[in-house]
């Protein structure tokens, strides 16, 4: 595919009228070819108004057609070839094997929402029949369902070029609801951001739909970003960085003639807690296992483990040892931009120099440009307690592992932890009556609880939740990865006494699409609801 | 029962250490004994801290005796008996088979909720199973389930002393998710809230619950409501009221340190329109039903229709002549204060004075204080969409009947308007054709639609919305009335790898509280899984 440079606005390649930006290899620091043109709040206006008209067809669309167009980006993703693995290598700095995982995932979860959207579930229909009989007042019919809540403006993400980005999670539950998608793309990965997109437009194209229902947009920093956040026309937000960006999204659309949710997937510190069990078995393999997490992509994960609780004593010590031997036989990876190369170090410095801070271990600088050397330090529990700047998340492969002795020290210490994504448990059976009355704790904090396992490769289905209290994200009732993510682009409405020539297709008397509905607030499968027509 | 003029904190009687108010008696401007003590926002903590104890116990109930306090509280409402109705009639000037009736919605929909207790759907319990064989990764088992969010503020409406009160819809969708609640009485209706919340404090007693489920505050005008919703343990606020105080909450709560969700109902013209075929029929019962739609509870409902859309032309003409007969044979009824009738009459005279408004008919004044003539308006539907004051909500028995030519117009018109509760179709077959259109356009501005009934009147089922876009309600994608109202206040939480013995009951293997679970993506009956797991 050829790289125009430019935004992808309902089907059509449109020449910014602002500034241009290029990506970077941050291997080298090289630029990389074509630079993008940026759009300027006029032209957003282009991308925003068509996404508005497409919303009447998109959101009626049948389930098959629906379907068929989520399954026709993912083929069209595949057709890209090597190319996109090739780009996204080049503008992430981020190895081929990892980069496949992640284009699998991300045609993985188009697939999903596809067979999501033919199953129907989403679509929380809800029969109450009229009762004529019912004293002392008679009831009417009334009748649910959800309803796209209208065009979403989607954010990319630096750390994930492919499965939060153009075609990622947030677009594809976006699309799967029925709302046509604005995509702003990073300016760290323009060109795979625009190889997707292509992908995106084409499928839209072969499909019939209206061009509106998908664009993609260059704009400056975050100013377009606001700009879209505050266009009337978007009615909710899809994002995943940093919080300083999280936050300042969530004000705009607060700030709104109409108020929009925003749903940012922000920062996380993801402790893990080792529990004295866990070190009777292999030591030196839980420390492997937990580097491992801490340095796999350079530690650019949501989900990486900022925070390893340990027991004091000398099992502890043994553990400890085995993480500083574990990181330092690591060699840094390319960081995906400088800027955050340069913010790693900075974020680095300042736990490595915080008071009652020491070094377990580092490993080495890799042999690429934005490389830096993984870190892993140390404290107590009473200093973590107390000292709130150990509580920052350092974005990177940097984390903190923190001493306790009593159940009461780390109750006391999830009870003064932010919101989190996730919350990990190292243990064995007998560890299971000190760790039962941390669970109602985590849960107060986190979005997803693990034990004996590690909180990143977040698993894309039904029971994921990818998500938690702020400032992880900006709205715990949702989740941004797995089919519940569906539900942050619907609102219902009901029908009361509406004659069936004027009520929305799932909500027919015939059922059409073999819906799964909830008649007087029991759910009775198509199958089964046609028996009692029938019947 | 003894009116104690206190706040009735985790189960006790608390004076308030700031100053008084009393109810008074809108039909005769009296005051109304006790004067009820207004606690300080020190005094707030005690409730607070007491719901934030009482989270753990009561969002880990078990469904029976979750149930049996659901339906203890309606037990008790009743039991109180006529005492509550003479009350409430004192404090609202509402009459006594109005009162009545909003008993039974009340004690209905505690029963209600029970039933969704028992049933459990609300917990939305997800599990995919390990998959140890899969490649190239094997997936961990991932169970997920919605967990109450803490303790809720409720604050009570000024025009439903009972249904939108102490035991309202708020109060029993937030107890019915299992979260304590912190319920702020509107300070029109002290002793009719303090009854109830003794009812509410003895099935807490009496079921053995942490007495921090329930708080009864009362607090000075909206101050200790602000300091509510920042309150730290405050983790979601239900409320029903005007537009000022609805967006004041929600800012407060978006500046929290942890931003919190609100769901305010706050105001909405519900918009009545009427077909040419709807004329063919009998216009002065049609005039009739919508001039008792306007002046039922003294219009003071959150679902009077502000706006009849009638069509030009002669039998346009003979509907107007026939709502001026029926609103002019219309005495007032008493509202609710004597500050809601001022400003019921200082806008319906900015409504009747602004430019091409014309008045359609006026009632009379009624016998006691504060019953304001109910009036009708008209005017051309090119000067409603042009002017923004003839959109303002006046709370109380005023409408506006817009004459129109064309659909067009009507489109046009639904476009101006800002998010509504309702609107409403007068119809017959022949317009079918002519409101299809129309539908699209309102659901992107209404919670629900009817056709050939009227908006008040809402129903307590599983199918209604009583919500919509704002400013109708702060949060589209939720009700206020109904059993999905239950959903506002849980969040989702997965559980990865988590042996039994720290799993929390719903998501046990057994399933020991028989709840339908979404399996794979499928949802399973409690009954058929036993048989999966049996067979």
């Amino acid at each position: 595919m050829t790289l125009t440079g430019h935004s992808l606005i309902a089907g059509q390649q449109v020449a910014g009228e602002g500034k241009t930006a290029a990506g970077f290899n941050p291997a080298t620091n090289e630029q990389l070819e074509p630079a993008y043109t940026l759009i300027t709040e006029e032209q957003l206006k282009t991308a925003t108004s068509a996404a508005d008209e497409a919303y009447a067809s998109f959101s009626a669309l049948d389930p098959e057609t629906h379907a068929g167009f989520l399954e026709a980006i993912a083929d069209n993703i595949e057709a890209i070839g090597e190319e996109l693995i090739i780009r996204a290598g080049q503008e992430t700095g981020l190895p081929a094997a990892r980069l496949q995982g992640e284009r699998a995932r991300t045609t993985g979860q188009l697939r999903l929402f596809a067979k999501v959207v033919r199953q129907g579930d989403f679509r929380g229909v809800r029969i109450d029949p009229a009762l004529p009989e019912r004293a002392p007042l008679p009831r009417a019919d009334i009748r649910q369902r959800q309803i796209p809540l209208g065009p979403v403006a989607v954010f990319g993400a630096s750390n994930f070029p492919l499965a939060f980005s153009t075609a990622g999670g947030d677009t594809a539950s976006a699309l799967a609801a029925g709302c046509p998608v604005v995509f702003k793309a990073h300016n760290a990965h323009p060109g795979t951001s625009e190889l997707v997109g292509q992908a995106i437009a084409k499928a839209v194209k072969d499909n019939g739909l209206h061009p509106g229902v998908f664009s993609l947009i260059y704009g400056p920093g975050s100013s377009i970003g606001q700009a879209l956040v505050a266009d009337p026309a978007i009615k909710a937000v899809g994002f995943t960085g940093s919080q300083a960006a999280g936050i300042a999204l969530m004000r705009t659309a607060a700030a709104r003639a109409e108020p929009i949710p925003v749903y940012a997937e922000m920062s996380s510190l993801n402790p893990v807690f080792v529990f004295p069990g866990a070190l009777n078995g292999d030591v030196d393999a839980l420390a492997q296992q937990y580097v491992a997490a801490v340095t796999g992509s350079s530690g650019q994960l949501c989900t990486s483990p900022g925070l390893l609780f340990a027991p004091a004593g000398e099992a502890g010590d043994k553990l400890a040892a085995a993480v500083g031997r574990a990181v330092s036989a690591c060699a840094g990876q390319t960081m995906l931009t400088e800027g955050i190369a340069a913010s790693w170090n900075s974020g680095a410095e300042a736990l490595g120099s915080a008071d009652n801070v020491s070094l377990v271990g580092q490993g080495t600088e890799g042999a690429t440009k934005n490389a830096p050397a993984p870190a892993i330090f140390r404290t107590e529990i009473s200093n973590f307690v107390s000292n709130h700047v150990l509580h920052a998340e350092i974005f990177g492969a940097a984390s903190l592992v923190i001493r306790y002795s009593t159940t009461e020290e780390l109750l006391e210490a999830i009870s003064r932890l932010e919101g989190q994504l996730t919350a990990t448990l190292q243990l064995t059976a007998a560890d299971y009556p000190t760790a039962a009355p941390l669970i109602p704790a985590l849960e107060q904090k986190v979005g997803r609880i693990i034990v004996n396992g590690w909180p990143t490769g977040v698993e894309v289905g039904h029971a994921m939740v990818h998500g938690g209290p702020f400032p992880a994200t900006s709205d715990s009732r949702t989740t941004s990865v797995g089919t519940l993510a569906i539900n942050r682009f619907l609102r219902p409405v009901a029908y009361q006494n509406l004659p069936q020539e004027l009520l929305p297709v799932p909500l027919h008397d015939a059922n059409p699409w073999q819906l799964n509905r909830r008649i007087n607030g029991t759910v009775v499968e198509a199958a089964e609801e046609k028996e009692e027509v029938n019947a």
